[in-house]
């Protein structure tokens, strides 16, 4: 890398001054300043623009992160266009051949593009045009997609959804060509391939491109961008709008369950109105947000740049850039991705579609430092406007940290459908969702949370059951266990009625509730709560989570208290699981394991979990402590003795092994109507194999009770083993700032104005 | 950090300075320069001698990395001078307070020694001093420590081991204020504290310390120490050759099984003599040698300083210095030990034992500039004459990259009975394990070996069953599962026969006998071998295994083959199994999984394992693949159909989950005698969860087929998946590199010299 660096710099370098250096232009790289004045008629317009690439031109050599970007992407094409042009005729499903191929070229014709604006070499003009030629002679001929699978099958792919993302990216390379092209090369592309492609994706696929769907993004932006390009209004508004005077059948789902057109809603606009919350929560979740990123991206900034009335990055309030600085947040110390609904862990913002992000929130935004961190740590930037303004703020210096806090993110188009909260503090994070149901993509697990500790995961949400890309498992798609296990409520750190999954497991139920927020506090840092109200996820049953991020100078490291509060007008077996990892250390029950191991149950999920031990809490404090990754951990939580304790392991029922064999200790209240389970989980200590020695190793929890627990109240003596005693009060009713409360417990009086109290 | 250094080191320079800066000395740093002349009756004289502390001081302010490592002592001594001494009565075992507070004081008595002798600052004689009369004070009141555990129960420690730690360190603190204090002092020192302290480990205990165990090395070195400090003959000869005209019953066990003193053996130069090897192979593995290398070298370094004559660094040929360069190839890439035996997988070279190990093998040995570069990711060098040797060679710049390469070490005290073979190619890694016994921390694993690809576990050894001082577990001490598991062959890659364990798992038999070595042979880097034969571990059976680690054009990487000859007068059924990790992706068999996990046997290790799933081989070649941390690899193996195919998982008949729940793939051949079981171990390609993209993720072996297998020959055929074939032929016998062979295989000949054929 680094020789490749040197050696191919200073070649750009001498390339652009020989052909630039007789130019005396305006050098400034000036963020937005244009917006206002674009002539929508010039090329390139969508994510370049004329005087971009002025700039861009101007700066070359001087901008180290542009010019190593430049430099990859060059090396890459060049080898592309000395390895010639390939074009099969489409057969494959993704991770065949042909998918994988017309996959590439889309990357390749893109990037092609943007080299032939940027470095001025006709050779990248050429091969673009040579290529799309290919297409144009190719596509005439094609039928539908031979595989069958998809409810909406391409021509290019198997899917839609694929035959979008190519189009997303070639109207780039066309834009980047088009005043390289005579005005017949561009009819008979416009004619033959652009049009008649856009054709098929919207008005001959309806059920793919007429809803508020990931795909349908997609799909809109590739013919707006298109559109665009063609300064083709008919196809712009097609894309903002959707396709005029259609409307589907709001009962008829797609492959992953979801509803086609729940409320007939379609177009960009109503895809980036419906699905983001004003606070920028994307409601399938982070994962889903990342790969829907690029197309509201892209598109935006053609929408910019060419209708700048339609002031799209202030549409909703600004949502699209929110958006990015929501999913930024929504990541660990890594920068992975909390895996939240249909997540595959691992993913983080150094995917390619948060370069986008980054750099358009940077641009297009109020160019914000701490955007700046995260992409050095990128090490790439676009080649486009946004990505110079970027590479400027580097090379100036003006890069701070980006610093995560906590942050409570609305769900809903209007913001009222629950949410996600993040609370941290020191090196622990804390996920709280209880957001709405997800679309098709998400998880019967209201008031559910997973708990990190610098990155590391303490108590896992399991994530999906799918091996992206992975052919030998299932063809990399969605495995039956992500119904059977991963979706249900039993695979979340949440409580399960009577071994039945959240509104039994149906999305037509889910999808008609969420849970509402009692409060949301993060204003002093050592003592952070969010507490939010389930009340359909099971009949008759309402359940109260509070959780607190509580920074006490007599604990090594800040603690997590849970306090879930179940009331119910029947009488009912509440399983409330731990989903740790690592090695049991110590317990303060009694457990026996039986010698053969058997499923949990036999079916919502229960199917899936052997049981490896089963005890009886033997006093009002259960504790367990475990070992991971060098760390020491310990819950304590209030039992009674007649609560049962057993420890699981996910793999039964799992005949291709497709489930990691994670562990949970799992708490079973039978027979009871209301009851609150109050439970603290510490992280402390660590281990050393090299010096062989464990620091603090055990809990400092000498006892937690709950000492007050009525409707409006619930109150938690939390007693250190030094003896030092703490009162945690939440206010389960009238939690708002403003209210004062009263309290009489043990005959003291205690007074307070908002949502807790803690002393 | 930083801030810190940055804060001290001017302090101590300007406080070298003041002091020394009028003298002028000489100030070369020289090592070994001084052995000959010196002079015994100086002081300091142990691992610091007069003419060093010259040369340090003079240096001091100059060597980074001594001064930093300095900085740090006197911060922690400092703190601990401050907070004043403190003298409990013993009365804990480890990981309680008193043991650790005395655990604590021999390490501070050292440190604040050599501070005093290093900045002739008189308050670190002082504390030395206070300490010592403390430990005189309450020394001659002490009875047997309470705790009755140990075979050999010390008086400050519940065992005579942590008596003689003691002692090994205290020796050197006493040695740096020898002169500070009056002969008064002096007299009741030794003759209240060290001298009956010396007895009370030696002769009033020889059990612990008249033998060849790593325990009595402390002990011996402890009285060596001491004796050397106080110039005392009969001790240092005590030390040497152990407690005179003592013979002990050689039928006697310890508390792990071992033999008292089998052959009668004792003292220093014995326990130099007997487990190591000459190529230094410690016969207990690694982790133990680690933890016997610090008294084996200190004790060393004092005889080299008072008893140049004896030329302790050259004894048994250099075995000493040896050895270290043996300790450091048996490391992975990131420095941790392979855990052969009972070792704890983490420790590494960046223990502290390995900073003296490091430091003295560059001094005293050849000075080899790859050990700086291991002693700069240390961060740390000894402050003593080597600690700056070490320091001046990297400000020098001369440090190298220490290369691990491809070695074969012998096992036995005169290299004779078996040894380790470690067989490297670019990040992959074969240890492979013919070794004797190893004393009572041996495992009954012959012939077994585990596989890393760069510092990861492919497949594993499963170390010890034990949590090193973490008292949740057993109190840190040896888990019974470490005799019913991680002994028993069934934990280890080798053959089982009819589910026992190698001689019969029995202690006695098994340190009667050693696998013998066929070739090792490392010249062609792309083909490298080990090759070695048990004949005892299963009596009428003979185990011939031969291990390749190949590198082939047409793979992406160097692959594993593994050839286990196996011939024998009985019928039996043969386990194979393969520890991997990570993920099942793909067989080419079909297999059903229970729903109830029930034990794979009842003893011998057996118990322990549950069975996931259960198939037959469908071809002549079983195929497995898995993945694990983003990486992907596949077994290859050469079947019939009537062999069976087991999913296994650890944690049967573990009723405190003391075991990790690693999973492995277990191939069984029932009814057989002779037999030969060929595999190829594959590691391919990658996945990122970024980009979501699988690289070669697929087996690039079409077969494997055994074309010749007779008593002195085993031929094996292996097809590419583009159809290359290349012949691999081992020689099972007469395989010394001179002899000629020519063998004819379907009709064609072969002829070669040497080991083996490869084309």
């Amino acid at each position: 890398m680094t020789g490749y660096k040197k050696s191919l710099i200073p070649v750009l370098i001498t390339v652009v001054f020989l052909i630039f250096s007789c130019k005396n232009e305006n050098t400034s790289a000036s963020p937005d300043n244009n917006s206002e004045t674009a002539i929508s008629q010039e090329h390139p317009k969508l994510i370049l623009t004329a005087q971009g690439v002025k700039d861009i031109r101007a700066q070359l050599g001087s901008i180290p992160i542009f010019d190593e970007s430049l430099a990859k992407v060059k090396e890459e094409i060049d080898a592309e266009i000395a390895s010639g042009i390939e074009m099969p005729i489409p057969k494959d499903y993704s991770g065949g051949y042909t998918h994988a191929r017309h996959k590439r070229n889309w990357f390749v014709l893109q990037k092609a593009g943007v080299l032939y604006q940027i470095l001025d070499d006709e050779k990248y003009a050429k091969y673009v045009k040579d290529m799309l030629m290919q297409y144009e002679e190719i596509y005439k001929t094609l039928p539908l997609h031979p595989k069958t699978r998809s409810y909406a099958r391409g021509k290019l792919f198997w899917q839609c959804l694929n035959d979008s993302n190519w189009l997303v990216y070639v109207s780039q390379a066309y834009d980047c060509v088009y005043n390289y092209l005579t005005e017949e090369e561009r009819n008979k592309l416009e004619n033959n391939l652009f049009r008649p492609f856009a054709d098929h994706i919207s008005v001959d696929s309806p059920q793919f491109y007429q809803r508020v769907h990931n795909h349908s993004t997609w799909g809109n932006a590739a013919v707006g961008m298109i559109g665009l390009v063609m300064n083709d209004e008919e196809l712009i508004n097609r894309a903002l709008y959707g396709i005029k005077d259609l409307k589907l059948n709001t009962k008829e789902k797609d492959d992953d369950g979801g509803f086609l057109n729940k409320d007939g809603k379609a177009g960009f606009l109503a895809n980036i109105e419906e699905p983001f919350s004003p606070d920028g929560y994307y409601n399938e979740g982070p994962y889903y947000q990342r790969y829907a990123m690029y197309p509201f991206l892209v598109f935006a900034q053609g929408l910019h740049n060419v209708k700048p009335e339609l002031k799209i990055f202030e549409y909703k309030e600004g949502v699209l850039l929110k958006s990015i600085n929501a999913l930024l947040n929504l990541s660990d110390a890594d920068g992975e991705f909390f895996p939240l609904n249909d997540g595959q862990k691992g993913m983080s913002y150094y995917n390619s579609a948060l370069v986008t992000a980054v750099d358009v929130s940077y641009h297009y935004g109020k160019q914000d430092p701490g955007l700046l961190s995260i992409a050095k740590q990128q090490n790439q930037v676009l080649l486009d406007d946004s990505g110079l303004a970027v590479a400027l703020g580097i090379k100036n210096g003006e890069e701070k940290p980006f610093n995560k806090s906590s942050i409570n993110l609305s769900d809903g188009s209007d913001g009222t459908q629950g949410g996600v909260g993040v609370l941290r503090n020191e090196d622990l994070e804390l996920v709280f969702k209880y957001a709405a149901q997800g679309s098709s993509h998400g998880h019967y697990d209201k008031l559910s949370y997973s708990l990190y500790e610098n990155g590391e995961e303490v108590l896992q949400d399991y994530g999906l059951s799918r091996f992206v890309n992975i052919e030998q498992k299932g063809g990399g798609n969605y495995l039956k266990e992500n119904k059977t296990w991963a979706k249900q409520t039993i695979a979340h750190n949440t409580l399960v009625q009577n071994e039945t999954s959240h509104y039994n497991g149906k999305y037509e139920i889910g999808s008609q509730h969420h849970p509402e927020l009692n409060y949301f506090s993060s204003e002093n840092k050592d003592v952070q709560v969010a507490s939010a109200k389930e009340m359909n996820a099971y009949l008759g049953t309402e359940m109260l989570r509070t959780m607190a991020v509580i920074k006490d100078e007599n604990f090594e490291k800040p603690y997590l208290l849970d306090i879930m509060k179940v009331t119910s007008n029947t009488t009912n077996q509440y399983d409330f699981p731990y989903y740790y990892f690592g090695q049991v250390l110590e317990t303060n029950f009694e457990y026996s394991s039986p010698t053969t191991l058997k499923p949990l149950g036999g079916e919502n999920g229960y199917q899936h979990l052997f049981v490896e031990g089963t005890g009886n809490a033997t006093g009002e404090n259960t504790k367990f402590s475990w070992m991971n990754n060098r760390k020491f951990y310990t819950l304590t939580t209030v039992t009674n003795t007649k609560d049962e304790l057993l420890f699981t392991r996910i793999g039964a029922s799992d005949p291709e092994f497709n489930l990691r064999r994670d562990p949970a200790l799992l708490l079973r209240r039978k027979d009871s109507k209301n009851t609150t389970f109050v439970s603290i989980i510490e992280t402390h200590g660590s281990y050393s194999p090299i010096s062989e020695s464990a620091m603090n190793s055990k809990s400092s929890i000498k006892t937690i009770k709950v000492v007050l627990d009525s409707n409006d109240y619930t109150a938690v003596e939390i007693t250190h083993i030094d003896e030092n005693k703490k009162l945690f009060i939440t206010s389960n009713t009238n939690a708002s700032k403003e209210v004062k409360h009263k309290v009489t417990i043990d005959g003291k009086n205690y007074e307070w104005s908002g949502s807790y109290y803690f002393k």
